[in-house]
Parts: structure tokens; C-alpha cells; sequence
């Protein structure tokens, strides 16, 4: 028998990842396009399509190689529908995805939220391997995440089950994009702490942040905030000290509503692992029963951006496996 | 065949629950005993095994006829071992529970935290009952929860998932019996209440609530803050107001994490529901994702004082019905 492959897709904010990958989550061809919310449902569809084959042709293999396609996407999703219910960076309402590919190629198509894609990837091929239940932080341009329980997805009534960037940890604090007050990605998401940059320097005479910056403050983003902290800048540390203690606020409430095994921290901003460690797990622990603090892990993710489109591919895999299986019994 | 029973067990700080109930968690009988906790360990022992002797003969069954124990106590536990880790209002560090009674009474006992048992109990018999995924939450002396995932009590790595009441809400907040700082336990529990209510009432010249107290300051409990919330008195109205919107903000963060099909909550401070409920759900309202607020379902509890007792009774009814399931299948 010939070898089968998976279609991955990562759908991003501005980006489109599209990868064919091995059965065991491995990356053959990865290829990426951006996405232009303005000309379109139907032309984002196109070239999703358009996407997969030409990493296909890449990849030197033919459609009738393909076993399945496992999408990524930020929600809200119907994840058992297979439909995106709002994506506004796409321009998206109630678009049943996994119905128009499934169309186009003919092949089971998983959806899933992008944090619990990754979750699942860690789980089974990075940091979370040979663990039941973990918890997978995405610190980015927002935070979310992904709850694994039994070795399975924890999806919640209405698919939308670990939303830890707008849990609220300081009533009447820093106003949210979302409209709220005080929650976690008001204070340690790449935007937040872009945004918190900003305020500080227009408030102080001399910043080294501001040169990085070409001297605009306009200009200062999370990572010019991540450099000027490697190069000494106080108050670029000062602000990733309390990006890490807010974020650490945050872990530690799930650690004691969960108590998981481990918990993997991913996103590009926990590139800067070195600059938010160790306020980060000093205020878990001071935060934390000490029951459960005494022995808890928290690690980086190990796929690196690859998480949640690996993840989509190892779910899209399982799916296959249980398809056969069970045409394995009835036969 | 004749009829058989389980017997429930509620560990409490002060008192212990022993109950005769059948197999489906009807409770036949219950009795209650205090504790003594500077009479050691052996003599607790002791009086759990008289009362189960006591409640047996009382129902009219002898010890043939009980099929299996449950246990619901007050963690840290070690569920899969039945181990009491530590119960300082019993004076108890590392008790096999389980073997002891096991010694005793010849039949399966089994041990659960309080919190997960009455989480349990709720889901079988209680306003949970046809869930999957649900959340009971306990208000009163302390603040704990209990979370079924897949109609399963779900316990974590250390036993210790759903540590509700000592999640931080408030960062440099309220002193907690914990040590730490601004748990939910410091503003919404029995506790918080009584200790709130007295420091507003020794700031204010004339209360309702310090009469309904015999005009002592340290007669003060959260009953009275109850009955004179309902008498009008505004300060005791107040401080009901404010743990509901304290409580409603500990509850956005757990409806944001799993996005629970229904949070139930019981404990003694939740009887006075209608003093806390409209600014608990308000508050909630305004700290949790439109796509999981736009339905969700909080509820009182069903089981009242015995939901503990129940559930721990019908997870030993569980196990015996594994074990009698399984003996079917090999005999």
C-alpha cells in the first residue's frame, strides 16, 4: 500500500499555513499565503484550495495520497459541525469549512480550536508526551489555551472551553479589546505589553526602548520591548518582571482548578522565556496551594509555531485510525 | 436475593454523618456524632465503627447486608490509596481510612474529597442530573468546588483539582486562613462574611445587625448577616452584594476554563440565594465571554446537606456495580 499523508492547515490572523504531513505529525512541505479579508469568503476558499495543492505538487505526491485534512482556526468554532461561527480577521460568519473542503477533496476534514490543536500537538509529539491531563498556554498577539484531560480535547458546552486570556485577575483593572476589565490579556499579551511600553516611555525623558525604536514610540512593539530588555534597559525588564507575575497570577489559577500534570507554555511571546521565568513561577508559587506547588512543571511548547497545525494533523490522523478500525471490525 | 445497602460517611470539622442508604443513594437513616479531636486518632476511629454498628441496627439490616462505604472528607486526600494526607480538625496525618474500615466491615470502601463527592452526588441525583460536564461549587465556612468531566469526578494530579475557594481574585487583596492574599475564600465564604460584617460594624455607630447580635460585635456570624439582610438592615445588604460580586467573578474565570454545561452550588452560605444572586450573576455576566454567558445555567444544588454523603454512597455504588458487572462477565 501506498504511503498516506494529511493536509495541515494553520488559519492565522493575517496568514495561511497549509503543510502535508506523514501520518505521525511530521512536516514534509510546509508553504504559507496571506489572506486578504477584503476580497472575500469565497476567494480565502480558493486559495485555501489553490494551498493544498500546490504543496501537494511540492511534496511530489497526487490528491488520492491524501487521507485527510486537519484545520486549525481561531474561534468560536462548531467544532462537531465543522463550522468557523466568526472570524472577523477573515471576514467570516457561520462558514461551514470543513463541508467545502471536504467538496473540493473528497476526505474527512477536522476542525479545531487553534489552542486545543496545539494542546493536542504537544501532547502527542512535544513537551506533553506520555502525560493525561495538561493544560498548553499560548502567549501571543492575544493569550488562550488548550485543556487536555484523559488524553483527550476538553472542548465545553459551547466549544469554547479555555478562554485563559480573558479570565479576570484585577476587578476594575486595565480595560480589555474584548470590552472587560482587568483580564490576563490586558497585561501580559504581546499587544499588552506593546501597549504598557508605550505608555511608560511617553512618561519617562530617556528610554533605550525608544532608541531600538528609532526613537518613535509609535514604533515600539513586543519584540523591541524583548530586545531592549536583553540589552539592559530597566525599564524594559521592569515591564516583562510584571507581564510574567501577571501571566504567573493566571497559572496558578488553573493549577489550582486543575491540578494538571503539566502545563506547556507557547506563542511567540514566550520566546522570551529568559525575561519572564522567574517572576512568573514566583508568583505561581506564592499563588498556589502548596499541595499542589510543591511539584508542579511548567515548560515551554517544543513544536514552536508548528503546534496547532500538527496538532490538526495528529487529530485528522486519529479520526482516520478510528475510520479504519472500525471498518477493520465490521468487515 | 436479599436487598442490599451502603453505608455514607460525611467527615466534617466538627461532626460526622453516617448513614444506612440503598443502593440507588436513598438515605434509610442518618445519624450524626461530634468529633473530639484531642481524643486521637484510635478513638475517632472508633466512634466512626460504632456509629455504622449504630445506623445498621437502627435500619433493621445486619453488617451482611451492606454491600460497600463511601466516604466524603475534607482533602488533601490520596483517593486511589484512601489515604486522609492531613485533617488538622481531626488531628489526622496519613490515615488509611479505607483499610481501617476494610478491616472492620470486610466490603469495598472507598474515599472522596467533599467537594467531589457532593459534585458527584448532584450529578446522579441532584440538578445535575443528565449532564456530562458540570461544575458544584460549596459555599460555607470555606469555599471548594468538585468537577465532573465525561460524568466522571475529575481529581488531578494531586488530588487537588477544583481548589476553588483559594483562587486569586483580588492581587494584594483580603488576608486568606490560607496566607496568601485576595483569595475568593477572604470575601465570599461564611467566614469572610461574618469577619466583613464586623469590621464594617465596628466602623459604624448604629447597625440592625449588631442588635440582631446582642450588641456584641463578636456575636457576629454570617446567620445573622443573612437575617438582617432580610430585616432591610443596608449594611448587611451590602456585604451580601459584595460577596455575590466577588463570588460571580470567581465563578466568570471557572465558566471561561471549561465552559461547564451547568454550575451548581450548594454549602450552607447558599442557602441565603436570594441575597447573593442577582449581583453574583451580574457580575458574571460581565466578566465571562458572550459565547458562554449567552446561556449558561447556575442553579442551587439539589441534595442539600446530604449531597456530600449521596455521592460518596453512590461511588461505592459504582464500584460495586464494576465489580458485580465483572464477576458476571468472567463467571
Amino acid at each position: 500500500m501506498r504511503e498516506k499523508y494529511i493536509i495541515g492547515i494553520d488559519l492565522g490572523g493575517t496568514k495561511v499555513f497549509t503543510a502535508v504531513c506523514n501520518m505521525n505529525g511530521y512536516v514534509v512541505n510546509k508553504i504559507k499565503f496571506s489572506t486578504d479579508v477584503s476580497s472575500g469568503k469565497d476567494h480565502v476558499i480558493q486559495k485555501i484550495n489553490d494551498s493544498i495543492y500546490q504543496v501537494i505538487r511540492l511534496s511530489n505526491i497526487s490528491t488520492e495520497d491524501i487521507a485527510a485534512i486537519g484545520i486549525s482556526s481561531p474561534g468560536p468554532l462548531d467544532v462537531s459541525r465543522g463550522m468557523v461561527l466568526c472570524a472577523p480577521m477573515l471576514g467570516w460568519d457561520n462558514v461551514p469549512l470543513c463541508n467545502l473542503l471536504q467538496e473540493e477533496f473528497k476526505v474527512p476534514v477536522c476542525l479545531e480550536n487553534d489552542g486545543n490543536a496545539a494542546a493536542f500537538g504537544e501532547l502527542l509529539l512535544g513537551a506533553g508526551r506520555g502525560c493525561s491531563n495538561l493544560i498548553y498556554i499560548t502567549v501571543s498577539t492575544g493569550i488562550g489555551s488548550g485543556i487536555i484531560i484523559d488524553k483527550k480535547i476538553y472542548h465545553g458546552k459551547h466549544d469554547a472551553a479555555g478562554e485563559f486570556g480573558h479570565i479576570c485577575i484585577e476587578p476594575d483593572g486595565r480595560k480589555c479589546d474584548c470590552g472587560n476589565y482587568g483580564c490576563l490579556e490586558a497585561y501580559a499579551s504581546g499587544t499588552a505589553i506593546a501597549r504598557i511600553a508605550k505608555e511608560l516611555v511617553r512618561k519617562e525623558k530617556y528610554s533605550k526602548l525608544l532608541e531600538i525604536s528609532n526613537n518613535a514610540t509609535e514604533n515600539i512593539d513586543c519584540i523591541a520591548v524583548e530586545k531592549a530588555a536583553y540589552e539592559g534597559d530597566g525599564l524594559s525588564i521592569k515591564i516583562w518582571y510584571e507581564a510574567g507575575t501577571r501571566l504567573g497570577h493566571g497559572i496558578s489559577i488553573l493549577m489550582q482548578i486543575l491540578d494538571p500534570e503539566i502545563v506547556i507554555i507557547g506563542g511567540g511571546v514566550s520566546k522570551a522565556w529568559k525575561l519572564f521565568y522567574e517572576p512568573m513561577i514566583t508568583s505561581v508559587q506564592q499563588k498556589t496551594y502548596r499541595h499542589i506547588s510543591k511539584d508542579m512543571t511548567i515548560v515551554p511548547a517544543q513544536l514552536g509555531d508548528n503546534a496547532g497545525l500538527q496538532g490538526a494533523v495528529m487529530i485528522a490522523a486519529k479520526k482516520c485510525e478510528i475510520n479504519n478500525n472500525e471498518l477493520v471490525r465490521c468487515g
